[in-house]
């Protein structure tokens, strides 16, 4: 970009922001996930459709703080406590609801449409992480959201979660690299296990400052500053040891979550007002650059100038929206207990969503991903997220009407 | 900028706002406007001290959305009647201490120092509009914020911003035009007066829009994204009728402001809970955007090409400074009551601020106001904000410790 005029920028942003904001609405009003009413959105003002929007270089760094910032919100909503109560069940739907649609992702690019390397890996990692917003909210529309399947679901995508953003880190020094170089990848493994060992004490411990300084502050507006300073900090970090910006944004957020504490830290307790009051004052700011992010997204797809009679686009699309569904429910029937829970918690598992899209857009903007790749990705990601809500909604109506809301499965 | 490196750019607006927020801090500490901080947070890190950061593109946009944001917060804690409650007294203070210090320093620049006819323009401008924040919390320490005194500096305040950036709009046409044209004065008043007039009546028109989408709304984020979309339409509507962009920012916020009405509009009230919500949610966003504004006052500043040894820079800076501090006291003696409280009012109108320094960074970036006569506007600007706290507390300790609190000035 080069001198934008600043009324364009306005305009460009609020264009933006509104045709998100109408988007999502009439999504969420349809029961669907918001994030795909703010893609298409994207879509729509993007060469796809009206070719409206060109992203400038402002647009993409604001979309940059985005993601940090709706990583930080994940971390910031993980709860480790809640994995240590689900433990072993979420963990085993976790891990095979990973590795499954990674090695069928991979598999399929790899061995069936005999894809380069990079690229099977960028497709099967992008299946990996479940977003589990959408199922949490109709969950509760059912009022099963306190349910044991409901637990395991969200014990399973928060570990999901970490997995993919580390698969996320390593794929992402293979494509710096331009190769895959296993020596590489342990190093870099090194450097993630040391990043997340290291990285939320240090957030926590800087967070504990930040806690004590706003006590005796005399000006307004600390925590806004100082937190977004904190995860802008972290995201340098994980840069300069050579890990993606976005795990930083996830270390600070577990760092400043309520459950995160520290191994020996007795005195260094989390204060549930400060939490408050970091999540209150956070809140509209991540509310307002997230759907920067998912707009940009939306806007890098160009659907125009996929070929659309080839058959490549349509039978890839949908053997690898199979393939995305498939791996998550096969993780779901390991575990023991009803097999409609078993079920159950496999559909919740579905959707895809945020680390799906930053790593296709990861992949993309590293040139290892072409159009039409990219294109086949978000159309799954957004398949994985409309069609989880109603297929869980339909068997559960039919299946668990009357299962207790609390019913325990055997351990 | 070309394509800043995303890790760059968070480490830029980090080290940006982590040292806005020191200064801003330790300012406050020294009961000195933590606004002052923030410029001198910009000066140490640009060109004139350390010369670490150089502004990019983005982030001289993010310093717009930050200019926009401090005048929609303005125009929200403007309250208009405050203003009727005041009336003359406040009126004749606020014009007086308007038009003062414009003619001195439009005098002092023209006739003394020799300077074009648009440059003292804009010296006379950015002396008129006075910075409240600063005298309310002295008052406020001294117990004295509900004198009449008081109420007569808060209603002159609000009037002499408006006016202000009437002012400004005025100039702005000017510095598009690089000459001073009466006709098009005149018409630039015109359209003020009818941006003025239809502006806000049509921003609440949308807020009350806002306010039944978010009662039916069934999305998070609703306020921050529809707000800010909100301030930039105002803002880039502004520019479209040919005045500065801040304006539409002033406009959305004193639309917003819990004391703004219709006049026809009994069915229009304000929902007090609504303007809390967006008070709430919108207070975060201002205070992460404005510092990176006077952050960037600072950096534009460069001290060191400035010829210290010169007489210049030292007479100018001093015979300006003399004449702030004259152009207010003058106003404040026509007041009727003691003399002690007509100088209270005119010591509590001296700072200059937020208004003064987009004056004199709109005047830099127009190519009207060279390097050395910027400065001194600045310091000018930062010697008002420091002079009038100090002054203000020990003329209080001295010569009013006895009157009472609601002492009422006759009328």
């Amino acid at each position: 970009m080069e001198s934008q005029a600043v009324h364009q920028f306005f305009f460009q942003l609020m264009v933006m922001l509104l045709t998100a904001r109408l988007f999502a609405e009439l999504f969420a009003r349809l029961q669907s996930p918001p994030v795909v009413g703010e893609l298409l959105a994207g879509v729509i003002l993007g060469p796809s459709l009206l070719g409206w929007l060109e992203p400038s270089q402002v647009i993409k760094l604001l979309a940059e703080i985005g993601i940090i910032l709706l990583l930080f919100e994940v971390g910031l909503e993980t709860d480790i406590r809640q994995l240590a109560k689900t433990g072993w069940q979420a963990l085993l739907v976790a891990v095979s609801g990973f590795v499954w649609p990674f090695v069928l992702g991979f598999g399929l690019s790899r061995l069936v449409y005999d894809r380069s390397l990079l690229e099977a890996l960028f497709v099967g990692g992008t299946l990996t992480a479940t977003s589990i917003g959408i199922t949490v909210r109709v969950l509760t529309d059912l009022k099963r959201q306190h349910s044991r399947e409901a637990q395991v679901v969200l014990g399973a995508a928060v570990i999901d979660d970490i997995l993919g953003v580390i698969l996320l880190a390593v794929l992402y020094e293979f494509s710096r690299g331009g190769d895959v170089d296993p020596a590489n990848a342990g190093r870099v493994m090194g450097l993630i296990a040391a990043f997340f060992a290291l990285a939320p004490v240090f957030a926590k411990l800087i967070s504990l400052l930040i806690r004590r300084f706003e006590l005796i502050s005399q000006t307004d507006g600390l925590i806004p500053t100082l937190i977004v300073s904190l995860v802008l900090f972290f995201a340098w970090l994980a840069h300069a040891m050579g890990t993606p910006e976005l795990l930083g944004g996830f270390a600070a957020g577990l760092a400043l979550s309520r459950r995160f504490f520290l191994p020996f830290g007795v005195a260094l307790r989390s204060d549930p007002a400060f939490s408050d009051r970091i999540d209150t004052q956070m809140r509209p700011i991540i509310q307002l650059f997230v759907p920067i992010f998912f707009v940009m997204v939306g806007l890098s797809l160009n659907l125009r100038v996929i070929d659309w009679s080839s058959s490549f686009i349509w039978s890839f699309s949908l053997s690898l929206f199979a393939v995305a569904v498939l791996g998550k429910l096969v993780g779901s029937l390991l575990l023991r207990g009803a097999w409609v829970e078993r079920f159950a918690v496999g559909i919740a598992m579905i959707p895809r969503g945020e680390v799906g899209l930053i790593f296709a857009e990861l992949g993309r903007t590293a040139g290892i991903l072409n159009n039409e790749i990219y294109a086949a990705l978000i159309i799954v990601i957004a398949l994985t997220t409309l069609l989880s809500p109603m297929l869980l909604k339909s068997f559960y109506r039919r299946f668990l009407p009357s299962v207790p809301v609390r019913g325990e499965l055997p351990r």
